[in-house]
């Protein structure tokens, strides 16, 4: 049974409102009375330190519209003027009214955007500082403006004209696109998988507001029941009586390199004296560029990852990250670690170059590859999370197998890089035994093997390290 | 005597490594006598509160080797690899040595640049944030970082060899020209002027360090002596008993607009229970684009406003301030206002599209209006420095002078526009009466006359509103 996944586990749903289904096809439920019965020494300490890290405001964000009054509201947004969501603004929508965002509660106004823009964080009321580093807004065109009117509230709805909240309080600025994309991405070159997406063509204004949710977004592929909000992940944790929860972003298939790192980061939490670090296996479930390997794909690969052993099931979390990814690199770094902050997460592991992409249109690297790590440990607001930086892992030929790198024996090391892993995997070749497990690199094949090459015979890229 | 001009008055130095000669022709001394002996029963409370605002950081930093030491600096500077400045450079080095950015002690290390761009602002040891938001940074070339090789402290020259100061404890780390000026100035356009002048053509390497300055920076441009350091500034506010510091930052000749804003604002700190507040009348004197009003013109304007009674004396200081020019808009703006705290100043007057200009390739002004005291009262760092928003003022018809503009009324009001007041002074023609003072206004059309038409006929362009 240690080698079965156990992806997560059902919790009570904290709010009635938003139930999710947790049948999981991956994992039987944990018994939960194992660990405490068997260490009843532990028992209080546990007990003592579980109190898992507070969301940034204190408090963490809900946004769903009670059961009771769902009926009133949907009356309400019928006779509101409507705005009409893209697959990015629902991913959004997601994002804050789970709470990733806290203490956010709608698309940012004005203020909350220039804030982001300057400062990667915003003032609260009472003068402390969380931080917000990728602007979270909504773009409306001329028409929608004219539309609005004088209305202090709109009704959003998803692309088959379903309701999906209202938004109260709004507040119309403008869209000054090119000072956005600037100040996020550090550059303006054209190409930016994001802005391409959703900022250059969308509309002139931005409009900020609170959000009242009226139906959790679903995405119905399957995996929605893999989609936690930071409150059940907190539940989950508090339940396996986690006395640290460490977090791992990825948006790529996992390599026992990456598997190295989080085994060594339990290994390193425990000799710290931590009794139950847990780790969030975290992957990015909203848009990312078509070059990425799909999350449906992922998820697969990293179910193989469990079920093989590699990670270990009873102090792994595997849950899916909803946000839409920047590749705003040490931009966005920040936030992809203080949403994990909401989630209850107190420490982060931070890679080489996250979020990072080739520059668009210049042969290099689009941001130095630590910048992420410096800024993230700079970042305002984020002084309570401790920051884990990656080492270094490659293909130890001596051991034949993936080990941190040791540089007094360099000649040992095979780093292979993501172009390598790539050609390995459409061509249907094997890795080095011991990169990655067998039935994780059958998933990587069969995604390649599933893609209709274009006009010119080339399959997309995919960047999967 | 009301009349004269009192730019201001020489105090002692503070440092005596620092000597300025303060023989002004603008004005004779102040009488400091007069108002404590008149005013005896606010000697107290003056006393009391005037205790002007703390530097950031605590600490005025000034950065120059003492005079016995001068020999031995200058000895060991002749064994360094040099660094020849740039103009603007030489500027920094003045910013820098007499604290104008304390608590900064030298050019930018990496992780203060990367908090400037990302944050702008730092964070202490103590974990207090100060303001932070241009980057103060130098730049090297490829074959100066290979001069440099492994010593860690430089020489810095003047154009002429002339040694500046010793950079120690030297970091050199690379020079993200890209992402600078997008993270800056919100748009990598061509045609910044800051950047042109400074960015594009320099190294590709940033090289910080703790600078020690053997002479202070002068420009013997006959008004060294108007440039008045944070320290100077400083003894001058305490020994006229200011309890209220009001700055006014400016690159532009001084209209009545100007004057009835700043007389105005005196009379609001008088009214909230101020007795004496002082204002900085604080022209920038470093870099400035080239169809700016040159500095020596500006302040023999200002003189000229002072000398006609429109600003009093008796309660202005005019000094020159010595920083570069950025054109960065909301992001320059809270550097013009941090540099001022550290002045003494606790009342920062900011107008409409503060540091702002054109778009350099698109036909719009590149920054919100707004913006500049939106981001200014948000900004990290600032939060002790009391902002004032600029009153909009226009010549009232009705009055025959400025006057704060009243919508209900809007057609008493004449607004006259940059590109007006630069025609009517090229044409030697008078604005209206009441715009500005006569002899203010004879200073620019004698600017203007004395530039030399280019081929083309038409003469470089000022912005002087």
């Amino acid at each position: 049974m240690a080698s079965m996944a156990t992806l997560f586990v059902k919790t009570p749903s904290p709010s009635p409102s938003f139930p999710k289904t947790f049948n999981t096809h991956f994992s039987p439920a944990l018994k939960l009375s194992i660990p405490l019965a068997s260490k009843p020494r532990t028992r209080q300490r546990l007990r003592i330190s579980n109190a898992l890290i507070e969301p940034d405001g204190g408090k963490l964000v809900e946004l769903f519209v009670e059961e009771s009054k769902k009926g009133e509201k949907k009356r309400e947004a019928a006779s509101l003027p409507r705005i009409k969501l893209s697959r990015i603004d629902l991913q959004w929508v997601h994002v804050i009214s789970e709470g990733w965002s806290s203490p956010l509660r709608g698309f940012m106004r004005e203020s909350e955007f220039l804030q982001t823009l300057h400062f990667n964080s915003l003032r609260l009321e009472d003068g402390s500082v969380v931080n917000m580093s990728v602007p979270i807004v909504l773009a409306i065109d001329d028409a929608q403006k004219r539309l609005i009117g004088e209305s202090t509230r709109v009704a959003l709805v998803d692309s088959d004209n379903n309701l999906i909240a209202i938004l109260k309080d709004i507040e119309i600025y403008k869209h000054h696109k090119e000072e956005r994309i600037a100040r996020t991405w550090g550059t303006t070159a054209p190409g930016l998988p994001y802005v391409d997406q959703a900022i250059t063509n969308a509309g002139n204004w931005l409009i900020g507001g609170d959000l009242e949710v009226i139906e959790p977004i679903k995405y119905h592929d399957g995996l929605d029941r893999f989609r936690l909000s930071p409150a059940e992940l907190r539940e989950e944790f508090t339940r396996r009586n986690a006395d640290a929860v460490f977090a791992f972003q990825l948006r790529n298939p996992v390599h026992n390199g990456h598997a190295l790192l989080m085994t060594d980061t339990r290994r390193r939490l425990l000799e710290m004296g931590y009794k139950n670090p847990i780790l969030l296996l975290h992957p990015l479930g909203g848009y990312t560029k078509a070059d990425d390997v799909p999350l449906s794909w992922r998820m697969k690969q990293h179910e193989k990852v469990l079920e093989d052993g590699v990670l270990d099931p009873e102090t792994t979390v595997v849950s899916i990250f909803p946000s839409p990814m920047h590749y705003a690199g040490p931009t966005e770094v920040q936030w992809h670690a203080k949403a994990r902050i909401n989630a209850g997460a107190n420490f982060y592991i931070v890679g080489r170059d996250p979020a990072g992409m080739g520059h668009p249109i210049e042969k290099r690297d689009l941001y130095d590859a630590d910048h992420g790590k410096k800024v993230l440990s700079m970042a305002p607001g984020l002084e309570r999370l401790n920051i884990l930086p990656f080492k270094v892992a490659a293909y130890d030929k001596s051991q034949g197998k993936m080990a941190f790198f040791d540089p007094s024996r360099s000649q040992d090391f095979l780093f292979i890089s993501g172009t390598k892993m790539r050609t390995l995997a459409r061509n249907k070749e094997n890795p080095p035994e011991g990169f990655m497990c067998p039935n994780g690199w059958k998933v990587l094949v069969d995604y390649y093997d599933s893609l209709v090459p274009a006009d010119n015979g080339k399959v997309p890229e995919a960047v999967p390290v």
